[in-house]
């Protein structure tokens, strides 16, 4: 690992300027500090972090919420902030804007800013620093993102397939035969992961798995107007969501349709978002558990930071069945629609 | 979590009975005893640790050397044992015999040997145990097996995609086009899983992955009388192995028959044992870092002791590249033996 010393020798400047420098002095020129930090990071430079000193560590947001109690990024992060401090690290959370992506490296704002390592939520395959993220030599963790081959980051989440595979179950045991899925953009991992998910546990159920039985969308109106009802057409009695608000827009038109939940369809959705319990009916979904995430968050960057190459780190997924699900029905939706 | 006062309700015995049972106290009858620890299973009972008590954790050995420093367990288990040594755990090493697990059940012998997590190297997919690890409640992490739904269990291990996408790349960098693989008997989750990761990378990579190209069997000599003739009619010019004392054996046994490695045939192990560096010439391999395997067990086991339901575990693979891999031959092996 490059050292102060290192980047002082190559650009030929003193120890101490390059110092000043990685902290922000003002008297270094704009110059000398941009050709350090440069320099700092061809060589992979990482602030050592001294004994007694703090580590620095900064969760970056982007795409989410997590300011209220209700959002899913709320107890992630409260989770891995009490784990951070209780091991006397400083936390800082930082909304990461296309901004603030375009205009820094990722590198470059981690040695500026004095920080060890970072935890991600949020960011989508789109996202500039993504692609950075395959070279950085800063411990970094990702929620729901997974870049190989570097064994500076860490990938962390829910068993995907495990989830799915109970929703598909669960629904196979109620008599359900032709499953539909609608799911937000395929923009993310985790979209894409879920999206092939679902079709592996059909395969894994011996259930039909159609290309035709799945849709996706940025847009809830394109789910409920377009995509639903080709979705009733081709004769689905229950509809699996990619994530928990999507499945509560679904039901919602659904039963404006003039169907029942669970009785005409049913409907599952995927997180276990707390207003789960507070739909009408009471949602089945997929569960991850967010402060358990939050905790391995923080697990796995401390375990990178120390020289353990984690790769990923999965949760189980567990099944919350609610009222949203229920026996298959003798008629499918479509009929009871139409006629 | 069941209780010793469930356990004492349940069969209408007192207290004193229950805890007298489960620690195998010599003034309660076998009888008695029996039913204690069944009525304990039954509820899920788990031995509680109390502050200031010393959870005991067991290190089960199977179908693995372990004793000598050049062997797969031994650093996993020098290192596991350290990190729960400094947490304040007790550490026991068992050697699991089909004997023991015909004879008693794992939740038996946990709760009876007073355990409180344990820790499998080895299991194959036909030991008895195995099965009773998907339902169990008492912590349990195990190296390359994976049981899938509990959420007791965690799975750690190397990522094996990586490793072997790492590999094949290698290999096409260096002009490979046909690549065989041998490994094995598939009677594991880890060979089975190699073997699906082969195919995968092979895929990744435009290369032909044709089922023609891997074979596998439990004795060396099938694979070297068998199944290396039939790939080098095949035309391969370099061949992946599951594990490095396969990749050696075949080493050998292709100089024995007049081949160059790495001039006339590529050999790449998996595991990078430390003989890797000693062997003639020295081998290229997929590198687990045992010492991390050993550190991640114990983080995992002590989370699921702590209610966080890690799934998996999985660290990043690295290949080291020695000599025992080269370019491309301009004429394939079969053809150097033949004539």
């Amino acid at each position: 690992m490059a050292t102060i010393e290192d980047i002082a020798k190559r650009i030929n400047v003193s120890k101490g300027t390059v110092s000043k420098a990685l902290n922000g002095a003002s008297d270094v020129s704009a110059k000398t500090r941009k050709l350090v930090l440069n320099t700092a990071i061809e060589l992979g430079y990482i602030r050592p972090t001294h004994k007694g000193a703090t580590p620095r560590l900064v969760i970056f947001v982007t795409h989410m919420d997590y300011k209220h109690s209700n959002d899913f990024g709320y107890q992630i992060i409260a989770e891995f902030r009490q784990s951070a401090l209780a091991a006397g690290c400083e936390v800082v959370v930082e909304e990461l804007t296309d901004d603030m992506q375009r205009h820094t490296t990722y590198e470059t704002h981690m040695i500026e800013s004095g920080s060890t390592g970072a935890f991600f939520l949020g960011l989508s395959l789109s996202d500039p620093w993504l692609i950075q993220l395959q070279t950085t030599k800063i411990p970094t963790v990702l929620l729901d993102n997974h870049t190989k081959f570097n064994p500076y980051t860490a990938y962390i989440g829910v068993d995907n397939q495990e989830g799915m595979s109970l929703a598909i179950s669960h629904l196979k045991e109620l008599g359900h035969h032709k499953i539909g899925y609608l799911s937000g953009a395929l923009g993310s991992y985790i979209t894409q992961s879920r999206f092939t998910a679902f079709f592996q546990a059909l395969r894994q159920n011996h259930l039909p798995d159609d290309p035709k039985q799945a849709a996706n969308s940025y847009f809830f109106s394109e789910c409920t107007e377009k995509h639903l009802p080709k979705l009733l057409e081709y004769g689905v009695t229950a509809i699996v969501c990619s994530h928990d608000l999507l499945a509560h827009t679904i039901m919602v038109h659904c039963q404006q349709c003039g169907l029942s939940v669970p009785e005409d369809i049913s409907i599952i959705g995927f997180d276990d978002l707390p207003m789960c319990q507070h739909t009408c009916p009471p949602m089945t979904t997929i569960r991850q558990d967010l402060s358990q995430l939050g905790k391995s968050a923080y697990h796995a960057l401390s375990s990178l930071m120390e020289g353990v190459a984690i790769s990923s780190l999965l949760l189980h997924a567990d099944l919350k069945i609610r009222q949203s699900s229920g026996p298959a029905p003798s008629i499918p939706p479509v009929k009871k629609i139409s006629g």
